[in-house]
């Protein structure tokens, strides 16, 4: 196979501290190495414009945008869905197993992810406002609720969906946005789950295949 | 096909009337209809804690939990896609077609959902608080990034994928979250978009049937 051939991912080719192993490109390049799987990176500057024509790859011009030949789609859940469904080290052919996997899928992005995102915003990128203490804690209680039902999911088992799955790649990278707090350490169940994810070797590998990707450059070597 | 051999999509028997027609069952209902599938719906007490079991098939407590046989899931995501699975009519078989109609369900609840949500928290569950107004202020951009890139998407088709999908039933519901302000009435296209889906009968009868199941009290009639 040409590397023409693989299948493509477009990621950044430089990002601040803060962003580096949470930009979404991780998620697919964690399911490829999980199946041992050759792909492509393709690079963009996270500080110019997209090119005129990546809108109609990613409406949003976020960065994964991915094709598996003719074959294009975006956002990572589905991404991960696609990959999923062609091999069962990702997604489990046992229907029950298959549907609860894809729940989780869904609920990392839908049900966590975005109290999660609210947290960020009022840590990250609104630090500097008057409101943001008092909005982040009129949002703390909903999110600490989220992670707990998601730590009391795991009781007895190591994997959301049983097995490891594209369930679990979504989650804990979607967990990682809390990465600046101490939140997951307060439910030492989603802790030691996140560790257990972290540890896998193809984690380490699409973590650094990641960092790889970004240039070094003097604005980014002094934060 | 007796009443118990049907699929099952729990709903709520009341709810206040801003909640009318964006609690989340409206989903699962609107592809059956739109498929003329019969559904029972089983319906819980948005008052009353849950039933001790029901964390089981929903983590996090919320409607809709959805079971088909002894096929349980969670997440309206997974649910319309599990539908979709069986139905051309929710989910184009055509391989592009289908991907896309996934990559745009996974952005409505992704990509969209999360922003609305934000105007929401601040507009109707926080709406005597000092700090919403700014909370809401620093959002709004993003809100109208957002719905100005699906209208963007929607130039010269009717529908996300092409053909009516799964996508458009996740997209237009998200899109109801802004019911109570003018922010969809600002582009045209996806405005018109949402009342295009809206006139579809089957969204009509899904409408109509969550109302069903909401019980009149007294509480209820006077809001």
């Amino acid at each position: 196979m040409s590397t023409s051939d693989l299948p493509v991912v477009t990621a950044f080719d430089w990002v601040p501290e803060f962003a580096r192993g949470l930009v979404r490109d991780l998620r697919v390049r964690w399911a490829f190495e999980e199946i041992g799987a050759p792909y492509a990176s393709e690079l963009l500057s996270a500080r110019a414009p997209r090119p005129d024509d990546y809108v109609a790859r990613q409406p949003f011009e976020q960065v994964p945008a991915f094709r598996d030949g003719a074959l294009k789609m975006f956002e990572t859940g589905a991404i991960l869905l696609y990959l999923g469904e062609k091999d069962a080290r990702l997604l489990p052919a046992d229907p029950q197993a298959r549907w609860t996997a894809i729940s989780w899928l869904f609920a990392a992005l839908n049900s966590v992810e975005p109290v999660i995102g609210r947290i960020v915003a009022y840590d990250v990128f609104n630090a500097d406002k008057d409101w943001a203490p008092p909005a982040r804690e009129a949002a703390l209680g909903l999110c600490k609720q989220k992670l707990k039902r998601v730590a009391d999911a795991l009781a007895g088992r190591d994997w959301l969906a049983g097995e490891f799955s594209i369930a679990d790649i979504m989650m804990v990278t979607v967990l990682n946005g809390l990465r600046h707090t101490d939140l997951v350490a307060e439910f030492p169940a989603l802790a030691a789950y996140k560790a257990r994810a972290e540890d896998r070797p193809a984690y380490k590998r699409a973590l650094a295949a990641q960092f790889a990707d970004f240039r070094d450059e003097p604005a980014a070597q002094g934060a």
